[in-house]
């Protein structure tokens, strides 16, 4: 029975981090990321699955204070970086992709492991935003160029993590008209 | 202090959930998926972040044997699913996409959904396996069919779920070339 019970608060406990999980973009600018946390987030992104095992990804971790501010200024929907603890960029790895950039198998592997970022965040006690890069030639581009990046590289997004000012409420996006059952 | 250990529990918790979510294949073909388990994981499907907030998904809820038998027979990645006891067929919704099918947004949106189809099933005892459909148009064509899906709807990829027969071991998939760090 106690053991019934401590997996129903398991159960709960994963459940609801998946719900209350929210697009956070207001951080605390004085306060940083510890690397352990960040260590947790990086081997949880890495726990995706991908197609055929290929683990097509890189990620940068970048806590450089100049490089988060131009990352603010440089991209449309990143402004809140330049408060953020740390921003990790996923990138894909063309070296490990499949059949081409255009394949989408290696986008679908990076956005699961992009999920897996932000629920560990989110239980971390962390408020992370995905925002995107690919697939947009010009912030793909500005973020390449500002990273030093490696050629084989593909920047995929920018989730600036860090301790929010504000945490806001969850979004009830539940919509039964999104199902259809077929018994 | 109680709090603190509390703390830390939940923390560890949805980490090793994230850490040991494994691809299962060997479902116990006696067992169906309980309906209310069903309708968690898709609340924590449709919890996902989407591109500016569209939520382009449909999610088709696959419990009838004898389609079942027939995903297993139509699709090359997708034997398993005779045994499941519910498949999830995740789908796009192209009145929700941004800019159509090629954007590659509604790529990302739906795998976020899909990992978290993937750790919500593992937060229940469910195992589940992610089968790729989208982009290759034979397997879409044939499950589109099989379904009799509205003509709006991508089919994106089957998801079978169940009770498994045999547990297997996570790999640890953590590789510290794939991180770069920008201080």
């Amino acid at each position: 029975m106690e053991k019934d019970n401590d997996s129903k608060d398991r159960e709960r406990i994963i459940i609801e981090n998946i719900l209350t999980r929210t697009s956070d973009r207001l951080f605390d600018a004085s306060k940083g990321v510890e690397d352990d946390k960040v260590g947790t987030i990086l081997r949880a992104a890495m726990s995706a699955p991908t197609g055929v095992n290929r683990q097509p990804w890189h990620f940068y971790v970048v806590t450089d204070k100049s490089i988060l501010l131009e990352l603010s200024e440089a991209l449309p929907y990143c402004k809140m970086a330049k408060d953020a603890g740390v921003a990790i960029v996923v990138c894909g790895d063309r070296r490990k992709f499949l059949e081409g950039v255009d394949d989408t198998l290696w986008v679908q592997d990076l956005s699961a492991a992009s999920e897996n970022i932000l629920l560990a965040a989110h239980a971390l006690g962390l408020g992370s935003v995905w925002t995107a890069l690919y697939p947009h030639p010009d912030r793909m581009e500005k973020v390449k160029g500002m990273l030093g990046m490696e050629e084989e590289f593909v920047p995929f997004n920018v989730i600036p993590l860090g301790y929010v000012r504000t945490p806001h409420k969850p979004i009830d996006k539940w919509n039964p008209e999104a199902v259809t059952y077929i018994k």
